[in-house]
């Protein structure tokens, strides 16, 4: 069993801030969660190496005597292993009302741990982590990821908690994306599957959105080819990214339903030709601002492009080979009919694939109104599917 | 009748040209069309008053004896008056196959007239024009442009082509919109309608989609608070508001179907990570450096920025209300099953406020894949459907 790092010894990040949680005004993690050390060197899928790279997590529950009652928690693209508060951090986390004692993901039952994604920037290694090799942050020097990689990054983390065998793997959006990779690379690493929202293959939709994304990002002159310092990120280009990004998770009939043509109020210097008149204008306004802050921005672009790359088909030549080795109780896809992103057709066909491989498949469409984001929101759905599949 | 001006005495920059077509590589015509001149003063929706207006248009067919046989084509955000090839100009036009003897709008029946918009860069007067009050460009100083403006401009054209009646009045996208301001301000003004992809008010998740697209060109730092030069436009702005709006414009089907998760081919430099790799990047990149050649900046915040405040309802406080005056023979409203950015529904509330008002009206939901643009590509389902209803 690999080190596990004690939080008020990990990063110089954490040791500097003793204890205070400061203003979010920087894109690093406002504490260090607890890490785990990757095997070194660690392989990446497209043929990186990283060395001395770490994964942080959270974890809710206790991991019982027999080791087998651990849920391995992939995220979507930009949130932290923060899914509930935990002694770590007590403040509520993205999934706060699915995960606990008696919730969906019961903690009376199951050793919960959420992973954030290798590349990210909350406390695993990523783009804006420190290059040991160089004293440097990685930048645009860091090597192409996969969601392949992100799957087994996880895994070894799990692997380095001492659990040789899931109860389950589940993840939403790119969360969901990864547990496909997660089963086509280690099929008989968990007795249970649940894939949410994702997508066997990015399709050239989803492709498109994001490149235009990417390309917000790489246009900003404050971007510098990736050398930005920290304190300037290429911040109108992170503004678009989110924005374009936002509306993309969520529905007209819930934007219709929301705001309709609810004019923008109260907001200070709203004045000019150009400037935002309705309270939509106001929503995408405050969910750019927030992300700008948070998240940084080569992060954004390598976790992005891992998604548009990612094609399960790559594993042995189509969906169903990619999963012929899987051994598995049973699976739980589930898919969102307002999703533009994410339609469910591309969930039908996930399904498909497991079923054709005799694999005890559930298939669950929900008419979640919130789009892609969904699994964020409409928890009453969600929580009655995912907590059924457990019981 | 007021002065109808001769192309070959217009605008310098068509004398200049002396009959060649120069390359597009100017925000402006490539030769300057036919020109009217709007009333002067010519007050606007939202209380600007512009002075020495033009209106510029293309026309097929001939204008009859009774003056009753001209149709009004209203154009969506982008094209020209540029409609089809003509005497003015022998290249196809954007909508060649649906204008001509025996095609939807019959030539050898009705004398077509398509009108560039009032704000617009390719002859109408627009932020792009020259002020006569300082002999300098308009840029940001051009007053607000509404839906009912282009409305207003448009007939107030036809009128100066001596025509006190339509045969018809029909548009679709920004043109769906911009008849039903017509019927809104002018109610006894045409015989038939034809709204194509329309709304009678622009929904919060359009509006979301334009709002990105403008501050992608409002962050431009090129675009120097709308003071840039004509040779160096906000490029990357423009560059993501067209790539964002093509994404829009089409649907996740026809994407899918047309280039699928093909690889990226043949375009020179593509190396680096964050480089375009799939097909359907390519064809983004098309459209937007063809977009940022030939269109204007601000003129595309002015009529982007139009095309949200548009409110059927603001004209006696209901879409129905609006239509209340209106005396016309018969109505066809048209939308694509597939179009993401005017869906269905709300061609059905345009074709309800005509019905409410005891309007014959038609109202045709179109299969086509193609999207907010099938109208410009899907010409065997919108010519059938035109034909017949003019027919």
């Amino acid at each position: 069993m690999a080190r596990i790092q004690n939080p008020e010894t990990a990063a110089p990040e954490r040791r500097a801030v003793q204890g205070q949680r400061p203003k979010p005004m920087t894109q690093h993690p406002v504490s260090a969660p607890p890490s785990v050390a990757l095997p070194d060197p660690f392989r990446l899928y497209r043929g990186g190496v990283l060395h001395a790279a770490r994964i942080a997590y959270e974890s809710w529950g206790q991991l019982n005597a027999a080791r087998d009652n651990a849920i391995l928690l992939f995220t979507g693209l930009s949130p932290s292993a923060h899914a509930a508060a935990s002694e770590h951090d007590p403040s509520p986390g993205w999934w706060q009302r699915m995960i606990g004692p008696g919730l969906a993901l019961d903690t009376t039952r199951f050793f919960v741990v959420c992973v954030n994604s290798l590349g990210s920037c909350f406390g695993s290694t990523g783009p804006a982590s420190i290059d040991p090799a160089t004293g440097e942050r990685y930048r645009t020097s860091f090597p192409e990821i996969a969601v392949e990689d992100i799957a087994s990054a996880g895994w070894a983390a799990m692997q380095a908690l001492g659990i040789e065998r899931l109860a389950a793997v589940i993840g939403a959006s790119l969360g969901g994306m990864s547990v496909l990779a997660f089963a086509a690379q280690f099929p008989h690493a968990t007795r249970r599957l649940i894939s949410i929202s994702g997508s066997p293959a990015a399709s050239p939709f989803a492709i498109a959105l994001r490149s235009v994304q990417r390309e917000a990002i790489l246009r900003d002159p404050e971007w510098q080819g990736g050398l930005y310092a920290p304190e300037h990120p290429p911040r109108s280009g992170m503004r678009l990214a989110r924005k374009l990004g936002t509306i993309t998770y969520r529905s007209a009939a819930e934007l219709g339903q929301r705001f309709g043509r609810e004019p923008l109020t109260g907001i200070a210097g709203n004045v000019g030709l150009f400037a935002p008149r309705f309270a939509v204008e106001g929503y995408l306004e405050a969910q750019a601002e927030r992300f700008t802050r948070l998240f940084d921005a080569n992060c954004y672009l390598y976790l992005s492009s891992a998604m548009d790359r990612f094609d399960l088909a790559e594993h042995r030549g189509s969906f169903a080979a990619a999963l012929r080795e899987v051994t598995i109780e049973a699976v739980l896809i589930i898919g969102v009919e307002s999703d533009m992103l994410f339609p469910t057709h591309e969930q039908a066909a996930i399904a498909e694939a497991f079923e054709r491989n005799a694999v005890r498949t559930r298939f669950v469409r929900l008419a979640s109104l919130e789009g892609h984001d969904a699994f964020l929101i409409d928890i009453p759905r969600f929580g009655d599917a995912i907590g059924a599949f457990l019981a």
